[in-house]
């Protein structure tokens, strides 16, 4: 039989209605369960904070500590489950200590208020969350580096408009992959140490009347700086949730096109790409189909994204200080980094596992796709090129002994076909890892 | 121990990689729960519409019906769990309709697909959404007319810039919330009617080689007419969801305007208006606050309905016929009604328990409100209004004998102070009573 | 030489800097060229209204009617331009009035602001904006239908996820726009009803001490009904606005869907339709382009009216009464509008001018794409559908002699193939047309 | 008279119909007239590359360059007035070439493509915007630091869910502006470097048959890094712009913290602040209102920022490759560029004119504000700080001899009021400032 605890703020002559509490709470405290253990570890960290000044003996923290080292475990296990019965995530964590250590529970929330819990497990969480989705982008650029490498100058169809444009290659398609997933990454990493700083210790958004151990609390917290004013914390709820969306947008607008290029590629008329087999599904009424399911949904998980942003967007047109309507960020948050994390995870599999028709991209180059070529060749024998352009264009399509191969080998302009500069590609992905690397270790330290 | 369901339309050689069936299934069977009555409710109809052309003979249709009923008890009182073990809802139809009747279970699935399954069962669900949303819009203005007769002629200030304008009542203010709402229930209702169109029989957007009584289904499932072209059909995915979500989105805004006003007026220095303590909440650290959550909380929730709107709209960027992006409407979608739903739901009661203080109210009406009065006075008197004005601005306040009630009295324009016509916000209200009545009893006919 | 106009409301000790001005102004007196007539249209009623109470003579009420024509026909040729001289239209309506009628100019403004001024151009611009979008559609259908019709049973491959899925026809393929867009024109017609109200006479947002003739003014502007409460009218500011532009998403989404078949099926890799020459454009660096340009603007027009949605939504978080922000909701409302119908305008002649390569369509389906017509069939003669499904799937093909053409016919579940239903679309489409003249006639009264 | 030029890419056979062309051009060429500078730079730049590579020699280069400064000039001065004779602003370059330079103005486009033209043109100018916003973002932060300086222990009221919450200051309201501003201003920063590559001769998206010298285009364009990849330089079209935006909303959503704020403190209830007289306006039917219209403009305007983005994200649903949809991108990036370059400029002087009513805030800081102070106190005496709370939340406010003052000393958590960090903001403000004027110069040189 489940108790439902009162809500720490209760005094005499409190009593909220029952469907109106429901209403207030709604899915927050299962929403919260993505956020209970950077919770508990922050925490941990205020209350050792606290010991520092004198509020807490050593011992007391030490004690506090080992519960919400057992609270943290219990958890993971599966033995303690958040669920309705606490208001949210913090009253959870204060009823258990409570239940557990007694007064010593009653006492850890002396110094800070919900308003700045909430903002630190946030931190915590969207931190954790930026971070896993660099290192997806990277590994997704890695595996499109592969097939760039393996074929670099393989002919394909260049298209603008969707029309057959100019003659390409396979390694400048899956190299764009490459550096498009690196710049997302790199984005992705300026903005995570943006948002690197650490609110805890601002209480309700006015600060205390203690002095605060802030900076220490954040050194444990793995943060290199404070949120200094209290109402600029308060006030970054919000602002700080949708730079790490606009962040995340960025390696899922990417793999929108990726999921656009494989379901164009893949269909029959094309016939370019087929998906792993392991990675499609089938119809419920039409026995001859394979669809391309994993494709079509990476395309459009870049709206849930989307979505989320304006969502909060919407939010928080607001005065300052900490109003209720802030608590409607923490769904949209928690649920588009989830689908980004998700997402980015399974695209370097879907790439490694492509199988290219090349004959069929090969075949695509048509005769006047080398117009351009030609054109360029003509102007630089003296004609103009905008005349040697309507020279062709009126032709039609240049003769010679042109091919795919040699349209590809003569285009030497940096980045294109005959100088992708994958070597550059691969040192700038092991240049972005190792920072990466470092910067796990140093909020794990 | 629970047995995974195999998809429905495994056969020999496929095979999909574990992790990436749970991406494409992701929570869509959890959301599917919402659905699962309607999906049920649909599937009966379709195979006593096939009964009806002889592809089931009325036994085996009346067998598969009880058991479809069994079914639904079964999910209603929790005896049965639509969960991971099942691909989808409609999937889950199937197996339960095989387990117990064996081949007759196989066969439900003729003549229809996923795609105008999913159609069908969240076209009724929307619909019942819209009905609901539709009820308590004209709840919340019933509850808005009340407080407006009851208080028709008090004084309050009316605001522009939330600068002091002109002298104004609760009436006045009330009964904008009544016509609001009104207004939003007439448009909701005006939507119900384009959205409810019935989609069942259009399989995967082709059509099939039957000749399906889809009439007959549309008038079991209280459809008043088909959606007739079956690619058409698949192409309002997305389209009706939108729609859907932009008609509850007018009494959300509304709702949010009401936020607005409700927290404004309910700070100490407005203090025109108190909660209802039992919808209010307190603070984690300040034992001084009590909060007004549930207006913060109404006020929020347009963006909840904005941003799954949003969502919807990026994702429908596709080509005719049906792909695996579109799964992805069905969460924005339910969320939001659900918001929807559940917040007009709650404001009838948060209406019906504010304590208006009538003596600050009429307080902050002070001399300079009159100006626009007496230079309207002065104008007809034979200056022109533009000198009229300037002379009055010059003046800064009007003398005389004015007080807010001579004020609100003199407003007669029609809709104004003297003239609110609650008589006739009255009536309207019956009227879109008996026609949403009316509603209900056509679609459980 | 130009003269700036001083502010209708500057009184001696106004002064306003004049780059604030600069900002607060923006372009909107520009936007307000595509509200002048309407304005001018409603000051005419204003007042006339005012004579039938007696605050002008009938001969002052012509005199200034009079004038207002002459103005309005000295903006339509060009004469008077409407441009930064003036803070907005309204101001330069009594500035224009002043300057050739003097007093009497100056007293137009009685009982008005130009809050209600503005709402009642905006909703008459709407109405009139709507009322084209709606033509379109209409017509849109009518192209769609006239190609439906000459090519009823022309085969055509059906695709879903974009693989091939059965056989279909171009009837089906243009008979699912025609319905869409008749759709579309019907919510479009509810959508102008819902708004069709008239605002004028709610001043500033709580009326005036004038027992104005608002029903009076209402009917000579065509409204069948009055917004009665002042800040109900006031307060529709955004809602309205949101609620046009999510009607005409509609048929901009329909558009954007075949924008999207356009583009992927004048591929080369495709080939089933070429787009008309004169509608397509080049490229300036290569001779050998032809590009679907406007089927992609089409295409892409959809987002500008829902960026302009989610802009006014997001601008709306506010407490009752006019606010300085809701300018903002201007200039995105008049630029979706304008998008919207250029956009449809568009379309009839391009689905008109579509050359249609048959061949290729028929060539394009394949034998798998016979596989749910045989399970279907063998699914009647006993075989349950999961196992006639699964032994198709196995085998891969039908054999037989089963043609595109035999499988169209054979489509005859409603709204299929074989049963398009074109005689009702087209009964629908007059329908739905002339009940919009019917509603053109009545505004024009 | 003007004459309308022919497409560049015209050749004989090709002809549109003027007003598909008229819908296709749109107001394109009047967009480009802020990119034109940008553009033209970028030719030049395209055309000294094309020296060193010997397709032009040194001469030929310097005459371009020369008619190309020509043309700035005279685009500066007004002479040359960009208009609807040119179908967008690179043809009005080639086409002034051509008539001043003849064949050598033919010659320009060679190894360029419009796709790469108009995209190092925008970005140019985005990344111009992005200065200028963030040196308005240090303004507004100095502004607030000079009233923060002034007014460091002024004493005011803290508020959460807009209900009186805890003491505060002067000092920390406009401390959290300085320090959200100095935050937006480093975002700002990060964001410009991340788009600051250049993607001039990536040419239609494949590169070119030329060795052109992009590395020392770039650097002449000021660019330290090249986007090497063409395609992913195509396919960065509408993901820099977005990104763009996400940065700019940040300092546009304090802004509309700062006019919420203001309004609200403007209202005569609060009282505490008045606007500069001279950023305020007048009602045209309401002679006793002034509006704190600039500030609500503030406010309003992160929407349009919003709105843009999302229209953006929405069109950008594409498969690899320029399509004509992008297009739509340049109108709302300019425009939401231009709103919150002109919002940031005007707020310092709108913070700095502001008059504060220091005797009202004071007043307005009530006896059981103090609560939290005391019952925090109490927890630091030995009773646990839950216990401490429910006391003090039973008994209403604390004795003692508690003022604002004492209350503000008292408060010494890093960042509240007692330990504002004035200086740490001022000193993080220098460094700043310095990195952008260091900017600046780079991209001058």
């Amino acid at each position: 039989m489940t108790t439902v605890q009162s809500p720490i703020w209760a005094h005499e002559g409190t009593r909220v209605q029952e469907r109106v509490m429901r209403y207030l709470a709604a899915d927050d405290v299962i929403l919260d369960r993505e956020l209970f253990p950077h919770d508990i570890r922050a925490t941990r960290a205020h209350v050792n904070a606290l010991a520092r000044i004198g509020a807490f003996t050593q011992d007391e923290a030490d004690r506090v500590g080992a519960q919400l080292e057992t609270l943290l475990a219990r958890f993971a296990d599966g033995a303690f489950v958040l669920d309705e019965r606490y208001e949210d995530g913090h009253s959870a964590i204060e009823a258990h200590l409570t239940e557990h250590l007694g007064d010593l529970g009653k006492r850890i929330h002396l110094g800070r208020s919900r308003n700045d819990q909430a903002l630190v497990a946030i931190r915590l969480c969207m931190r954790e969350s930026l971070e896993a989705a660099r290192r997806s982008a990277l590994e997704i650029a890695e595996a499109a580096l592969e097939v760039a490498r393996e074929h670099e100058m393989t002919p394909m169809p260049g298209y603008t408009h969707l029309q057959r444009a100019v003659p390409s290659t396979v390694g400048l398609w899956m190299a764009s992959y490459a550096e498009a997933f690196l710049d997302d990454a790199e984005l992705i990493d300026m903005t995570a140490r943006w948002i690197d700083r650490c609110p805890l210790g601002t209480a309700a958004g006015y600060g205390v009347n203690l002095p605060l151990d802030r900076e220490g609390a954040a050194r444990e917290l793995g943060f290199p700086r404070l949120q200094r004013n209290p109402m600029a914390a308060q006030a970054s709820r919000g602002k700080h949730e949708t730079q790490a969306l606009a962040c995340l947008w960025q390696p899922m607008q990417t793999l929108r096109r990726l999921g656009w290029d494989l379901t164009l590629f893949a269909t029959s008329e094309f016939g370019f790409v087929e998906m792993p087999p392991e990675m499609t599904t089938g119809s419920s009424i039409m026995p001859n189909k394979r669809n391309p399911d994993l494709a079509e949904l990476l395309r459009g998980a870049a709206a849930v994204v989307a979505g989320a942003m304006t969502e909060i967007q919407q939010i928080v047109s607001l005065p300052s200080g900490y109003h209720r309507d802030l608590q409607l960020t923490k769904g949209p948050l928690l649920r588009a980094m989830r689908c980004a994390r998700e997402s980015l995870a399974l695209a370097p599999a879907l790439i490694r596992g492509l199988r290219l028709n090349t004959g069929k991209m090969r075949a695509a180059i048509d005769a006047p796709m080398h117009s351009t070529d030609a054109a360029i060749e003509t102007a630089l024998s003296g004609v103009s090129f905008r005349d040697a352009y309507r020279a062709m264009a009126d032709r039609g399509a240049p003769g010679g002994a042109r091919t795919p191969e040699s349209s590809a080998a003569a285009r030497v302009s940096p980045g294109a076909c005959a100088d992708l500069g994958l070597a550059a590609l691969r040192a700038r992905l092991e240049e972005l890892r190792e920072s990466s690397d470092a910067s796990v270790q140093r909020s794990v330290d």
